[in-house]
């Protein structure tokens, strides 16, 4: 992509009304600009960036055999009457009413719904189990929405629900799940704590919350020392050791009862990307839902949930991994690969060196982002390291003079010259 | 995927409540359920194909040079108001009230947003032109939804907005458009006819609809017997030249101005799948959006706009492409490409040839639903037609003896017996 023909609206100057440095970033690289309170536009590289979170989670859901499906945004009321979760849920869940009168809702989660797709087509224990997903836009009505895209009111987030003959299937389900949310978690460039957690208006006996510590976070988090040691890379564990070491969120942890000592317990503040929940019969109970079992008897079926806050990842990653001049991508989210910098654009040398590496690298499946405008090194500079693309070329008249281009790597800062051949060597792996 | 893992939730009977043959087939064969009036649940299989569709829409445009955004469903109506359509839209805008008071709609398009958008950020013609486009859930709360997802409330749109500096580039880009519109309908096997269309409720001076002739279509259409010959294949011509024949939809067409000799008018039912508008400056007066210009003064921005119905395209692609039997997807979209069933389950021979396809069309990149289900053969055959995958291929005990399996060709009925390496070679292209 050439910049001169992308949108890539850009702030110098910081917010006033963005507290946190994610929120900060989001603003002034140009992805999201809010429209109204907690409702948010994705400007092109905000897009790109949640289109590719989406897929990384898709995928890793598509291999464990999750089947995606899609439910419309507004619901009937009666669904969430049956279930007892209308009256329930309060203020945060936002109700519409249609021309002809008829109670409508904006989804802020689809327990009810699934459950009646559910109930509709399947009858016997030998259809079980199923694990169905969707990714799609969600609304709760916050009462005070904050911090950009961590805490909106319209959001993007993956649901998962699942559907067992017995509670034994539905917890193999959940420790495969919780599995699977840290392969997601890894691939995002997230190290993610799992905590117990409260499994409030969802509902279930057991739940894990998924924490990406970060200092604005909004959780308190009491862990295992070796939790640290874990995302520090400094210790490597299988996810059903680490389900035995302590960790708690929030009012769960109860000091007295703590059970690792005093020298090995760790405080943090975290942000909460994603929850399972242990369901059991909440739902199927209050929704009738029965199959016919190996002995050709009704049973009532096991549930379990599974959500990922698709669009507060990309905060959360932010947070995880930014310095004072901006974002440091991951590469597997980054919303391009390469920034390619011409610092002299209609200079004959500059110009063709950069052509001939957009064109190679992008013919190599590469995502590259052009600086080709006229705008003052200086800027281009800052530009690049505000958004965070994994790799900057600059290409400036002294070095094209020789041949060579300079690489930086956004996260070390490292830079070094090469010759163009070299350059694409490196970036292509080859 | 293997059927047994899967959630295909197939009718055997017709439902009452679809009178159209794609209401019927999308049904009957599990690709949707109706939640609500107008409200459906892609379920699994629909999924597939509507992600299918929005990819190559989505792909086309983007090699046109259309930058991809996402705008949130609900919207404050402010903006609205200040185009003056909140008042104009009629009771198929849902209004919503949030927990502040505070007037949100569900929108039903987006030009008042995306101007929002391009004011707060572009300054001078030297920006232009842009080219942004969104594909993401609309409402628009039809008093009777009818015709499955062709025409109901909540639904999946790719809608495009661009802005010029003057309205002979405006007209550059409508016509690019139309050009582009015409590569995307072809990808999805659908031969378009751009009749000239009334603007509407969006507004602006030109307008063209993009037409799929079928029986149960909305619109009358009246239309130069050329195109018959284009929809044929009979006749070859470039778009510029379509442009100049004369199609037209409902009350555009005046009998006695039409320059159509009546012996060369054809008359016909279609399915509206896009629509393109040259808009001018109907937002941007409303709005007061102006960039500098190259001689420093301020001028108004010119508008274009071009919607594509993503969901009512597998409507219309079906009404297209099915026979008595079920849908006949065009391989660009089917949901899997190749339907592999094993008529003897258990059978060691049967088995070891059908997980050997299995896994060597996967490997290659081919989505294979296989059925290794106990359902009888007869059932197995009938569900595959009606679901539509382009190839099928029958592993039964006779054949699995000798080592050869039948492979039929869903559009053709053709069906022909190979060896399982044969059968490969054809289906991977080798």
């Amino acid at each position: 992509m050439r910049l001169s023909q992308y949108f890539l609206p850009l702030l110098k100057e910081n917010p006033s009304e963005a507290q946190i440095v994610s929120h900060r970033f989001m603003l002034r690289s140009g992805m999201i600009r809010q429209q109204s309170a907690g409702l948010y536009t994705w400007l092109p590289l905000g897009q790109r960036v949640l289109s590719k979170v989406e897929n990384i989670v898709a995928d890793e859901l598509n291999k464990a055999g999750c089947i995606r499906v899609i439910m419309p945004t507004l619901q009937p009321a009666d669904l969430w009457k049956e279930s007892g979760r209308y009256d329930a849920y309060g203020k945060e869940m936002l109700r519409i009413t249609d021309r002809h009168e008829r109670d409508l809702l904006y989804s802020p989660t689809c327990e009810e719904m699934i459950v009646d797709n559910f109930r509709s087509f399947v009858r016997s224990y030998k259809s079980l189990p199923i694990n169905m997903y969707q990714i799609n836009w969600k609304f709760r009505d916050e009462i005070r929405p904050r911090f950009g895209v961590m805490r909106g009111r319209e959001f993007f987030m993956k649901d998962g629900y699942s559907f067992h003959a017995d509670i034994e299937d539905a917890k193999r389900e959940y420790n495969k799940m919780y599995d699977v949310y840290h392969k997601i978690f890894a691939r995002l460039g997230l190290t993610a704590i799992a905590v117990n957690a409260d499994s409030g208006p969802i509902g279930g006996a057991v739940s894990h919350e998924f924490q990406v510590i970060a200092e604005t976070g909004e959780s308190a988090l009491y862990y295992d020392a070796a939790f640290d040691d874990i995302r520090a890379g400094k210790l490597a564990m299988s996810s059903e050791e680490m389900r035995k070491l302590y960790a708690a969120a929030d009012e769960l942890h109860i000091p007295e009862k703590c059970p690792v000592p005093k020298e090995r317990l760790r405080e943090a503040r975290g942000i909460e990307v994603g929850q399972i929940f242990l369901l059991g019969r909440k739902y199927t109970d209050a929704m009738n839902v029965d199959v016919t079992g190996a002995d050709g008897q009704l049973q009532r079926v096991e549930m379990g949930t599974y959500g990922i806050g698709v669009s507060r990842l990309l905060g959360a990653i932010i947070e995880a991994s930014h310095d004072d001049n901006g974002i440091i991508w991951p590469e597997s989210v980054a919303p391009f690969d390469i920034g390619l910098i011409n610092l002299r654009v209609g200079d004959i040398k500059c110009d063709a060196i950069c052509e001939s590496l957009y064109n190679s690298l992008s013919e190599q499946g590469k995502e590259v982002l052009y600086d080709d405008t006229d705008e003052r090194a200086g800027g281009k500079f800052a530009s690049m390291d505000l958004i965070g693309l994994p790799w900057q070329i600059v290409v400036g008249p002294k070095g094209a003079e020789k041949g060579v281009v300079e690489l930086k790597n956004r996260k070390t800062s490292e830079k070094q010259e090469f010759t163009v051949d070299d350059c694409l060597k490196i970036l292509l792996g080859a």
